[in-house]
């Protein structure tokens, strides 16, 4: 097989397939996700079958417990997609509204218009679910989609795509609107990014590594995530119970999310009464603590942060943690280490909560919450297809709205420039 | 002079003074703004023997006369410079404005805060008024900039920017909140835009090349702005007169901008009343046509357009014209040739103009109104940087809105996440 000229074919008919489903209605795309979903459904054992192939061929190939267990797609797991179909079908349409319109001294009106993006390549790893759900939030804000998911699900992706392709087809839609590139070559991955003539945005989903392979390779846009390296900060006089409720959950609800805590900034004057109950409660949960000498004279059994502490994003039951002499201190600490996802605030002090809305400069700053609500369903978009960490275009949880662009509509009566 | 020391100084100097800018108010950045005008008006020798001093080296190194024009920094030019500023400094703010506050079925509260984006890259060709209008906006938008204007301009530009760090030395704020870069060095260039630990985008402006060339090699994000090849399309049933009167102006009233009309399309069922007065109408202003076959037939003056010319920018008093037999011709024809800049259709048909809106994939889509209104001053955006042919993040006309982004906030009393 010919890569290049496979993925520029795929290109092509993604580019015209845009084009139709753009100008799609509402009605039209709802009925292609919910066919899909009926198509699924249809085909469980066809699904089932596929994927047992990919996972013979994942323990053939000695893949690790953690992909192989990422690669499996349960009956649950297929519950899950056929209910993210119809979620997404019930999202309102983000296409066509037109916003701003104002009159101007020429006697214009000047508003605009939200609009796809056109096509929209999405490069993951080993889970198919991802395939589905990344394919119908496309579709729904009107792009077509390219997928490119891990080599070790490639059966499953295949069986999953030709469900959605029967969805498609059934609501009068070109079977090129949603297309998964069908070949182990990695070269693949190579050509997707680099076609900005048929790939108006790349979202990759995965790994840093991988998110920043592309990123530097991509000649087309990029929407990426990064990592999340978030604070929670406890202000002088916040409320005892409340900063001890966040700053738990933050670490603890769970570990391996990109909007847990990775470092704790305590306020000098709280270290005394709160550092020791904290103490407890991380030991309690299992978490172990790398602390700054200050933080070591309450809480004696944690270890010693080394600067790289700062920096790290552990996924895991670990925790930095600091005391810091006054908000400016913690603003700081935050805006050398922090890699701009979610920072929080736990405080009781009016100005204070503002001036860290204002001046942090994070995807998502927050006051009086845990870091963990940084997620799309938490923020009401319905769906996301991923956190942005870059500040243009689309910051923080990305929903539908960051799945198109506005453009300029402006109604005239005949008027001309003097 | 070490040019990537000198860059990466500058960098690190722009990046801690976007934070102090970012957290200036409304009126300190407003201040420094009209005491940056006030020190351009008390600086006008100073201006103009830095001026004359680009000139004289420009005309030792035989610069051509259109680039010896556009470095002048005649007295009505440092007017326009100073109202630029008054005018700057009148717009509203768009930091800090919280929009979209909801409440979440959680108890949190979540909105999203225009927040500035940072550090802005303005890389430009010789005219040293641009340093201004850039600097401005992006002062006014609460961020720094590090500005690389032609190297023939350097002097007149190190000038004024002696002034604008007056004007912000006034209002408290730090002078690398507006840094010129001091060398001729072209290698300048390649290290500005290859910093993104300093320097969060770049806006480039001038011709297509130069932007071609920065977006090919940039390591951070760059709102370019590549060719402008608009169209007007005169539907079936158009008024004679408005179509007439929009193609006119769309063409002749100025030849050299992006925003220039470059083919006209017109519906088989009105080439015969208005193709003839149009000929005659380009005629009398001296625009050169090359028509398809159809158009010949009307207008037999006109030349044969070759399958080059409907993708040509011509800006120059050239045009295009093409017979088409419906609206879906003229649309398909614009999906190919078009650059998305600015299209146009001249219609009577109310289901047509939403059509023409809705499926044209261009930066700014007009009904009944001549394509030289898409500009940032005619839309109400009281100022514009450039005009953006990316789809993501700013699309069309970059005012203050387009140098911000727009970050989370999220309000809570103690929520956890359950």
């Amino acid at each position: 097989m010919d890569v290049e000229q496979y993925m520029a074919e795929l290109g092509a008919a993604a580019r015209a397939a845009s084009r139709v489903v753009a100008a799609a209605s509402t009605s039209v795309r709802n009925t292609a996700l919910l066919a899909a979903r009926d198509a699924l459904d249809s085909a469980r054992a066809e699904l089932s079958a596929a994927n047992a192939a990919d996972l013979a061929r994942g323990a053939d190939n000695g893949l690790e417990a953690p992909l192989m267990d990422r690669l499996q797609l349960t009956p649950a797991r297929i519950d899950a997609m056929l209910e993210g179909l119809t979620q997404v079908a019930a999202l309102p349409d983000p296409v066509g509204s037109i916003t701003d319109m104002k009159a101007m001294p020429s006697g214009i009106k000047v508003g605009r218009m939200r609009v796809p993006l056109g096509v929209i390549g999405i490069i993951y790893e080993s889970r198919p679910n991802v395939t589905v759900e990344a394919a119908s939030l496309c579709l729904k804000a009107g792009n077509a989609t390219i997928l490119r998911g891990g080599s070790e699900a490639l059966a499953s992706n295949m069986a999953i795509a030709r469900c959605i392709t029967r969805g498609l087809e059934q609501a009068g839609l070109p079977a090129a609107a949603v297309q998964v590139v069908d070949t182990r070559d990695r070269a693949a991955v190579g050509r997707l990014i680099t076609m900005p003539e048929y790939v108006d945005v790349i979202v990759p989903r995965g790994g840093k590594g991988l998110i920043e392979r592309i990123s530097n390779d991509a000649k087309v846009p990029v929407i990426k995530h990064l990592d999340g390296t978030c604070h929670v900060y406890i202000d002088a006089g916040a409320d005892e119970a409340m900063a001890e409720a966040i700053a738990v959950n933050a670490k603890t609800q769970r570990y391996g999310t990109c909007n847990t805590m990775e470092t704790l900034l305590v306020h000098a004057s709280m270290a005394a009464s709160l550092l020791p109950r904290l103490g407890e409660a991380y030991a309690a949960a299992g978490v172990e603590l790398r602390g700054c000498e200050r933080t070591r004279e309450w809480i004696p059994a944690a270890g010693t942060a080394v600067e790289a502490d700062w920096y790290e994003e552990y996924l895991g039951p670990i925790l930095a943690v600091r005391v810091v002499d006054d908000i400016d201190a913690a603003i700081n600490h935050i805006d050398v280490y922090s890699s701009r996802h979610t920072e929080s605030i736990v405080t009781a002090d009016h100005a204070h909560a503002m001036r860290f809305l204002r001046e942090v400069d994070s995807s998502s700053v927050m006051v009086n919450a845990s870091t963990r609500f940084a997620d799309g369903f938490e923020y009401g978009l319905g769906a996301e297809i991923g956190i942005s960490t870059d500040k243009l275009h689309a910051r923080g949880p990305v929903g539908l709205e960051g799945l198109t662009s506005q453009k300029y509509v402006v109604l005239g009566e005949g008027q001309i420039r003097s």
